[in-house]
């Protein structure tokens, strides 16, 4: 056993370092993708501009394009009288040049022609006849114009690898036009739930048995940060049959979280299989987490295999803490990728440990222009206090608690 | 054109509530799927527990179930005396049933033996030979134990349709024996960017003309918002082309966007196309929302037809706030499902017209225990605008602009 493993102590955060070590040499596959399909994926690449965009100087506004000099001082009584000698159609390049005192019809989006340099909104223009326009409002240099490369420049950085794409980042991606992108491809998670007493949900279940819900909820997890789960069912509480599973499923995935097992025994038959199956093993046994305390963390060959907690609202709060941040770091995001952080009031005393992370299940209420997380009570062991709550007030371990009215970071699910 | 096309200062809310009262005919479809399948769908059923869950009283550590009144007044000096009849194993229903002064062994999970109502920790106790157990502290009644149905009872609603299934969702499912559910089908939405200057983003675009960003954005907004986006390409700006092209994409979705022509011609083609394909046609042309004022909105045949504007900043805008109401309505979500809306203080002054709602594209900085919003300025024709921001932020229509400092709601992308 590695010597780390000695101390049940170890803070989450020293435990995420040493992980984090261990991933160093994870290389992500990489798969190309049409934009598309791109939604809500991780870049594989830095996306550098290959043109200005705009590629041209556009107009934002329906009127007519000018020199700006030529209405200066114009106003409804003395209005620049302007010679029309054209107009410029929507995605066409115009040959029009405009010369002094001369203006050209122009569409929202339209190419200013040469020698124009902002656009008068039709609204403040009379026509006198075919040729003769009267500008009743001045304007500035550079108004109602998108200049060339003023959106994005020929050469800049539109996005970085390891940005999770957003429906704007699609868009940018068209502007400069590239359709065709790399993208990382998730990292495979086995799931897998031991225990004797667990049983499949189609099936029904006598009495001491239980229905599995750690599969369930943990895969749902995975797909929420982003990993593809592949679960592997439910395998008994034995050495053999632990082993079998554990290493069939090393073998196909970048990471394998097993769940159940909270019984003293059933701990020490996953700490066993993972010593046998190779360096370096477990890294820690027992994190000082509220709920949480029975995680067995350890890498394998490169890959990480956490036995997260039985109950199902502890195997939650340690994949929201542990293994989160790894599907992140494996996926090139920034470790705290895609939280939902807000500061809330907390609606009463909790008391906590000194040493110890606790998290709360809260529901966040609006109360005029302060939000309060009230805590739902109930036993750690309750799905059903995931269902009503809304996120996991965080107590950090320096602290023995907090007052009411206390301002404590919420992460919301 | 239906009466209320007259008025072009008709509130948001308003435009809403019309929508929504021609929505109130939709059915959407239903289709059945694994639980696996499920996650951040919508529930077409209300899900009723057939069980008690636990459906036995289950002890929540390992030590010895005892009848709870048998160790009050246990203590390290003066532990209670009990008497060890047996072991219960993890997944079986046990035949012990204790008697005054009895103890049996629990594993975590375990079902406790008729007649005990509370579990001493095995930290707490000390075996003296093989069947004399020591419990050196006393427990309440119900310590250490959940209660048969104290997570979900038999016949209570365990989650309501119209619910988005989060992973704790589909372990709850999966606790209660259902694994497989009837969710609502995404509402199809076909998205038509026109323009005779829009090309799609491979190709080279000569002066004078654009790419495609819209049926990027767009799609990725829907995708985002739980529908299923059907890109129908990019369509030219007369009425004869726009017309085949809309009346395709009725038949084969539940809502219509179309973006681009925000110059005052392709508008009028919208309109006229729009009521030429059926009843009750435009119910609002023109909003008071800046950026996205010159938007479209339709009703045709039962099915929405938004025209969003041309400039992507704007048309994002529009989709935030009329567009994702609608598709929420339509899984039989919450109108305003999924938003994240925080409180933050605004970093400057920002001038604002009364009656008309103002987004301001803003990053997010957390200051100390406070959130600040920090407007990303520019021309609102700009992509990269948008890819820089966190968040609009929202300056309701009763306001004249916002102080420095002043608290306003912002919702992150």
């Amino acid at each position: 056993m590695n010597p780390l493993a000695l101390f049940s102590a170890v803070t989450v955060e020293q435990v995420k370092e040493i992980l984090k070590k261990h991933l160093e040499g994870y290389k992500p596959e990489i798969e190309e993708a049409n934009l598309l399909q791109a939604y809500n994926r991780v870049l594989a690449e830095d996306i550098v501009s290959p043109e200005d965009i705009p590629a041209f100087n556009r107009s934002t506004v329906d009127g007519f394009a000018v020199r700006a000099r030529d209405t200066f001082g114009a106003s409804e009584s003395m209005p620049a009288l302007l010679t029309l000698v054209g107009e410029i159609r929507m995605g066409e390049q115009t040959e029009i040049k405009l010369s002094t005192g001369e203006a050209a019809k122009i569409p929202t989006g339209g190419m200013l022609p040469e020698c124009s340099d902002a656009v008068v909104m039709l609204e403040y223009t009379q026509l006198m006849d075919d040729t003769i326009l009267c500008a009743e409002k001045p304007v500035a240099p550079k108004e109602n114009v998108v200049e060339k490369g003023e959106d994005i420049k020929k050469g800049s950085v539109v996005l970085k690898k390891g940005h999770t794409l957003r429906p704007q980042d699609l868009g940018a991606l068209a502007a400069v036009g590239i359709d065709r992108i790399k993208l990382v491809k998730p990292p495979a998670v086995s799931v897998i739930s031991t225990g004797d007493e667990i049983k499949p949900p189609a099936s029904s279940v006598k009495p001491g048995e239980v229905r599995d819900i750690n599969t369930y909820a943990i895969c749902g997890e995975v797909m929420k940060w982003g990993g593809l789960p592949l679960p592997q069912g439910i395998v008994r509480d034995n050495f053999e049959d632990l082993y079998d599973a554990v290493k069939a499923a090393l073998e196909k995935s970048h990471m394998v979280l097993l769940s159940g097992g909270s019984s003293v025994g059933a701990r020490d038959h996953t700490v066993k299989v993972i010593e046998s199956l190779g360096k370096p093993g477990v890294l820690a046994h027992g994190l000082p987490v509220k709920p949480g305390k029975p995680t067995v963390v350890a890498v394998v060959d490169g890959k990480p295999i956490i036995g997260l907690p039985g109950h199902p609202v502890s195997a939650m709060v340690i994949f929201e803490i542990l293994v989160r941040p790894i599907i992140s770091t494996m996926l090139g995001r920034p470790e705290d990728f895609g939280g939902t952080r807000v500061y809330a009031r907390m609606s009463r005393n909790i008391a906590s440990a000194a040493g110890r992370q606790d998290f709360i299940r809260v529901k966040l209420e609006q109360r005029g222009e302060e939000l309060w997380a009230v805590p739902v009570l109930g036993k750690s062991g309750l799905i059903s206090n995931m269902v009503e709550s809304h996120g996991l007030a965080r107590i950090p371990s320096e602290k023995q608690g907090v007052a009411e009215g206390e301002l404590v970071e919420v992460e919301i699910y």
